[in-house]
């Protein structure tokens, strides 16, 4: 199973692709998708959208693990942050690929064991349950984290 | 020019069409995307997407006009919306279509003469401006009333 993690921002979305194979993940890739601080909303949405178009289309993935959002302390970030993810889960439902959400205390305690883990401390599992030889970009970090949750607790092992 | 007016939500998606010629405004369609209730988020916002694209398709519009948002009391309502404005965004966006914001003050205090206008004022008023046999449904009648905007205000009368 090749699962697709995504870290949607307005700004950079995060990306990682893990396999799960007899109950272990195997690294793939994972990087940032970038926007144009200069560009229009509607072209950095559209450069999420054609990111992550490509994504899907080289890895095939079968499921899309995205973190859910329950509360955000400023409207206008939660409405900027809902465009992105609007735009990922879209695009991954034109795709037909399964969607499923995680809430980020689950993913953090998934991961690391304590569900308000700080950023650093997701890096540094992330790097060590995927064998990488250094510490992930923090956005790329997450949304391997977010992939390895689907992967810990997806309805593949029966657990969900 | 051919203006499309759209009033995105997480159930129902309204959308107007209009063409401005002449400083004047020709209704050409309008109605609503429903979303299926018991579907997905994915597959909802994917039902935005392929009505977007099928009216942008269809009518070839110049500019799509769509309301801005600033504030919302509910967070999570902040998310949804934020979600299906910015599929329709971004299927504008990768259609090349210019984008184009307007406040829901502005658009009242275009529409009504009064920047707090009910729903019922819009509707009227909608109804009055193109010539209409009958009042549109409400979110029709938003996203005729936020195309008129761009018609009065857009950058090809020089006002904006």
């Amino acid at each position: 199973m090749i699962i697709l993690g995504i870290d949607p921002g307005s700004r950079i979305t995060g990306y990682g692709v893990i396999e799960w194979v007899n109950h272990k993940a195997k690294y793939i890739d994972s990087g940032c998708i970038r926007m144009d601080v200069k560009a229009t909303t509607g072209n950095r949405l559209k450069t999420i959208f054609e990111g992550l178009d490509q994504l899907i289309g080289l890895y095939q993935p079968d499921v899309l693990s995205i973190e859910q959002v329950f509360v955000h302390k400023n409207p206008q970030s939660a409405i900027k942050l809902g465009q992105a993810r609007g735009v990922v889960m879209c695009a991954a439902a034109l795709a037909n690929i399964e969607i499923h959400e995680y809430t980020p205390t689950r993913i953090k305690q998934t991961v690391v064991g304590n569900g308000h883990a700080t950023k650093e401390q997701v890096q540094h599992m992330v790097e060590h349950l995927l064998k990488l030889s250094r510490k992930p970009q923090a956005d790329a970090a997450d949304a391997l984290a977010i992939a390895l949750t689907h992967g810990f607790h997806g309805p593949v092992l029966g657990v969900k």
